[in-house]
C-alpha cells in the first residue's frame, strides 16, 4: 500500500478541499470574524512562507502566548505544516516559569496576543535565543527589545507571505510542545509528533467519542494552549465542521451569547466555564436550542452540573478523562450515553490500552471493581518528557499516569485520586480524594484539599484545608462528623486549616504543592483537633 | 511519543477487553451461534498457536474459501495476528482462476467452508505448494489429497491450540491479500498491510462514515472475501458493536428474518441483497423496526431502491463508492444525509485525497462540475499490484481508479463510468455508462451493457446488449428512441444484441470482457440497425 505520511497539515488541506465551512471568531465588542477553511489554509500556508523568509528553519520552535483566535489557529498550521514546532505557552504561568520553558524549548520566536505583548517583552531579555515576536489578532504598538524583531501578523503576511509545500517530512517529526500543569512538581514538556496528533485526531472522531460531523458547529472553549486544545483544531476541520473560537473571553455571558447567536451544537471545555454559562442564563433567561451536547474534561464533572445542563439546557453532557501526556484524550462517555453514572469518565475509544496495577506496577488480577494505578499505552501517549532522561514507561511500555482509578462492570473509568497525593500513615494509604469528595459536598465548604504533613509517629498524617462558602459557618467538629462512618477512623484529619482563598495552579486546579510549602513555611497555620 | 505499531490484532484485543458484545452467526436451519469477543479472541489466538504447531511461519499465505462465519472471522485474526497473510478467495471464480491465484500467492494452506471442500480438493493437485486444508464451520468428511493434510477446525484447535503473542512486528507487514474482480482484464492481487487496514478502520469509524457505536448491531451481508468485507471485521469489534454474520445464505428471506430477530440496526451489503429483502418483506409482510440504516456499496445504488427502503422500512440508505484497491472505502454519504441526490456516492472521509484529471493525467482546472478520471491517494490505497512491476501511480503518487467521476457543488462524488469502457469513435469518446443508465431505466429491459466493436471507418462503434424483462416486448426502434435527444446522435448504437441471460462476473457485475469475446467469436450475434 502507499507510503502516506500522517502529518497534520492534511487536515486543513482536507477541509479546504471538501468543506464550505470555516472559522468564526468572537471579536472584542461582540463582532465576529468569519473565514472559510480554504482562506485559512491559504493564509496559514503563506504565513509558513513568511516564517521561512525571516529565517526560521524546520525543527525550530515557536512559542505562542495566545488565546483562541484565527491567528493562533493559523500559527498552528503555519508552523506544523512546515516542520516547525508549535510550543503553546500558558499565559497564566509566572514570568519565571515561562522564561524557563522558552529557554528549555529554545523558542526562536513568540506569537503573542495583544494584551500579552508586555509579558513577551519582559520575557525577551530572559530568553537569549529569542529572535522574533509576532503580534497576533490586531495591530499593537510594541518597542522591539535588543536583538528581537517585532512583527505585526498581517503586515508580516502581506510583506513576506508566499506559498510553500507543506508536509513531505517523516511522520515522527515533532509538531507541538506543551508543558504539563505542574501541580505536582515542576512543569515538564510533552513533545507531540505529527503521527501522534494525526492518530489522536482519528481516534477522537469515532462515533462514540467526539463524533463530530460536517453539520456540527463546535465551540472551542478550552484554551488552545492546553494540550492542543484537546485536539479540536485538528478534529473539527478534519470533520469539515464549523469551528467557533471565543477569543479571550470565556465568561458566562460571552460564551452564552456566542453559543446562542452562532447556533453552537457541540461545546467543549472544563466544568467551570459551563457553570458560568448556566449562571448567566439563569440570571438573564434564554435558551440554547441548537445545543446538542457539552463535552467536558479537565477535571471530574460534578454530578450537579450534569443535572443542571440536562434540565436547564436540554443538552447532554459527555464526560471524559485525559491528560497532556495523552494528547490528551483517555476515556470518554459516548454522546448517546444517558445512563446515570456520576463521577464516571467513560471508556477508551480504540487506540489506547489501559491497565490498573498495584504500587509495584503488577497488573491487578481483576481489572474491574478494584482501585489501581492507571497505566496507559498508545500511539498518542508520551514515551519520555522533553529533554528528560527519566524513564516513564514500565517494562511493558505503559506510561504511569499517576492517577488512581477504578473500572466498573460496564467498563467505565472513574478517577479516584492522584497516587502522588496519597498519604502513607502507619504503613497504610489514605486517599485524599475520598475525603475531599465528602467534605466538598457540604454546602458550607466552597473548596477543599487534603495534604500530607510529616509526622514522627505515623510517618504522615492528613491535614484538611478548606475555604468556607461566603457567609457560611461551620465547626471543625461538623467537618469531622461528615466524615465519620464514611471513611476509616484513622483517615480522619488530625489538623484543619482555613484559608481565605485556595491557591490555584494556572489550569484552575488547586495547587497542592504551594499548599504544602505554605504549611511547612508557616505561611498558613493549622489547628490541631481532637479526633 | 510512544512507538505503537498499528496492527489489526489490537482491534480484537480492544473488543475483548472493553466490550461485552460479540458475534452472532446464523446457522443452517435457523439456529444461532453466539460468542463474546473475549471468547473469539481467545480461540483465534489459540488457533494462531495451532498454525505455528503445524509448521506455518510468519509471512506465509493462507487462502480462505469461506462464507461469513465465526470460523472465517477467527481465521482472519489467527493469521493476521501472527503475521501470516489471510488470502480471501472468491468461491464463485472458476477453478482455473482460483488455481492461478493460489499458485501466485503461494498459499500453503486453505481454510474452506464445508460445501467448498470438493472445490478445494480439485484445486489441491493444481497447487503444488498447498500443504494443509482446514475445514471450517462443521465436521465434514474429506479424503486428503497427496501431500496435503486435512484438518477439522475444532479438532485442530483442540489438539494443537496454544496461546501466542500477537503483533510485535512492523506495521507495514502484509496482513491480507484480495484479488480484484477482473471485469476488465485478469484479476490482480491487492496486498493489504496492517497499517493500511488499521488506518482504513479508523477512517471508516468517523461519525460521517460508518459511524458504528457500541450500541449497534451490524449485519455483515457483504462477503468477507470482498475487500476485507469492507473492513467490517475490523471496524465492528473496534467500536465494540455486535457483529451479525449471515453464514452463506444471503437470500431475502434469510436476511430479513435474521435482521428482525437480531434487531439489526446497521446492515451492510450490495444493492441486490436489499432488493431481495424488500421483495420478501413485500410478499410476507412484517417490519424491521430496529433498522436504522443500510450501508450500500459495490455498485451505484438505484434511486428506486433508496425510495423503497425509506418508504417500506423507514430506514436510511447510506450510499458509498469504493474498490478493492482502496481497502475499499472511497466516498460515503453521511448517515444523516437525507438530501435528494440520486446517483451520488457521498464525500471522502479524511484520509483519502481525490483529484479528477484529463486523459493525460493533468488535474482539471475546475474540479467541481466536470467529468474527469478519478485518481486517489491515501494510506489505504494500493501502491502496486501483488507481484507486479506495473507502475500504477502517477508522478504525484495518485492511483488511477479507472473510473470516470464528477463532483457536484456540495462535494458529492458521482461515478460516471469506467474509463476502460469508453468507446472511441471518430476520435471522440462515447461513455457507455450514460447510454446504459437510460436504456436500463426502461421497464422492458432488465439488464443492459454497451460495449465497443472495432470498426474500419470510426475506429470503434458502440454495440447495445440487452436482456429483456420477463414477458416484455420491445423493438429496436423503441430502444433507440429512448436515447434520442438524451445523447448525441453519433452515440446511438449501430448494432443491438439480445441475450437470454447477461454474463456476470463473480462479484455480480456484468462481465463485459466475456461479452466482447462472445461478440468477437460469434457466440452471440448482433443485428445491425438503421440509425
Amino acid at each position: 500500500m502507499q507510503t502516506y505520511r500522517l502529518t497534520v497539515d492534511k487536515f486543513l488541506d482536507h477541509a479546504a478541499a471538501w468543506s464550505a465551512e470555516g472559522i468564526v471568531q468572537a471579536l472584542p465588542g461582540g463582532g465576529r470574524l468569519r473565514v472559510t477553511y480554504a482562506d485559512v489554509r491559504a493564509r496559514a500556508n503563506r504565513m509558513s512562507g513568511a516564517l521561512v523568509a525571516v529565517g526560521l528553519e524546520p525543527g525550530e520552535r515557536i512559542g505562542t502566548l495566545a488565546w483562541n483566535t484565527r491567528h493562533h489557529f493559523e500559527i498552528y498550521y503555519a508552523t506544523m505544516g512546515l516542520g516547525l514546532v508549535c510550543h503553546t505557552l500558558n499565559p497564566r504561568l509566572t514570568r519565571a516559569q515561562l522564561a524557563r520553558m522558552v529557554r528549555e524549548a529554545e523558542d526562536v520566536a513568540l506569537a503573542v496576543a495583544p494584551d500579552l505583548v508586555p509579558l513577551a517583552l519582559e520575557l525577551a531579555p530572559l530568553c537569549p535565543g529569542l529572535r522574533h515576536i509576532i503580534v497576533l489578532d490586531e495591530p499593537t504598538p510594541a518597542s522591539a527589545p535588543e536583538g528581537v524583531q517585532v512583527w505585526d501578523y498581517e503586515e508580516l503576511l502581506a510583506a513576506k507571505g508566499a506559498p510553500v509545500q507543506w508536509g513531505g517530512f517523516d511522520e515522527d517529526t515533532p509538531a507541538g510542545l506543551c508543558y504539563t500543569s505542574g501541580t505536582t512538581g515542576e512543569p515538564k514538556g510533552v513533545l507531540y509528533t505529527h503521527r501522534s496528533n494525526y492518530l489522536h485526531t482519528l481516534r477522537t472522531l469515532q462515533a462514540d467519542a467526539f463524533a463530530i460531523t460536517a453539520r456540527d458547529v463546535v465551540l472551542l472553549a478550552v484554551p488552545m494552549f492546553h494540550a492542543n486544545g484537546w485536539g479540536l483544531p485538528f478534529s473539527v476541520p478534519a470533520a469539515g465542521a464549523r469551528l467557533v473560537l471565543p477569543g479571550r473571553d470565556l465568561d458566562g455571558e460571552s460564551l452564552a451569547r456566542l453559543m446562542r447567536e452562532e447556533k453552537v451544537t457541540v461545546a467543549v471545555g472544563v466544568p467551570t466555564v459551563w457553570i458560568g454559562v448556566l449562571d448567566w442564563l439563569g440570571h438573564e433567561g434564554g435558551e440554547l436550542p441548537a445545543l446538542d451536547r457539552l463535552l467536558v474534561g479537565g477535571s471530574t464533572c460534578p454530578e450537579a452540573l450534569v443535572r443542571r445542563v440536562e434540565d436547564r439546557l436540554g443538552a447532554r453532557v459527555q464526560t471524559s478523562w485525559g491528560m497532556t501526556e495523552l494528547s490528551p484524550l483517555g476515556t470518554i462517555a459516548p454522546p448517546a450515553d444517558t445512563s446515570d453514572k456520576p463521577g464516571r469518565s467513560g471508556r477508551p475509544p480504540v487506540g489506547l490500552e489501559i491497565k490498573l496495577t498495584d504500587d509495584q506496577g503488577v497488573a491487578l488480577a481483576e481489572q474491574r471493581g478494584n482501585v489501581g494505578r492507571l497505566r496507559v499505552k498508545g500511539a498518542s501517549v508520551i514515551e519520555s518528557y522533553f529533554k528528560s532522561d527519566e524513564d516513564v514507561l514500565d517494562a511493558e511500555g505503559y506510561f504511569d499516569t499517576g492517577d488512581l482509578a477504578m473500572i466498573d462492570d460496564d467498563g467505565n473509568l472513574a478517577i479516584c485520586g492522584r497516587s502522588k497525593d496519597l498519604i502513607k500513615s502507619g504503613g497504610e494509604w489514605i486517599n485524599p480524594a475520598e475525603i475531599e469528595a465528602i467534605v466538598g459536598g457540604l454546602p458550607t465548604v466552597s473548596a477543599v484539599a487534603v495534604i500530607a504533613r510529616s509526622d514522627k509517629k505515623w510517618g504522615e498524617r492528613p491535614v484538611l484545608v478548606i475555604q468556607r462558602s461566603a457567609g457560611a459557618k461551620t465547626s471543625h467538629a461538623a467537618l469531622l462528623d461528615s466524615l465519620r462512618g464514611q471513611v476509616a477512623d484513622w483517615w480522619l484529619p488530625t489538623e484543619i486549616v482555613e484559608v481565605d482563598r485556595m491557591p490555584l495552579a494556572p489550569t484552575g486546579k488547586i495547587d497542592k504543592t504551594r499548599l504544602r510549602e505554605q504549611l511547612e513555611s508557616g505561611a498558613i497555620t493549622a489547628a490541631t483537633i481532637e479526633t
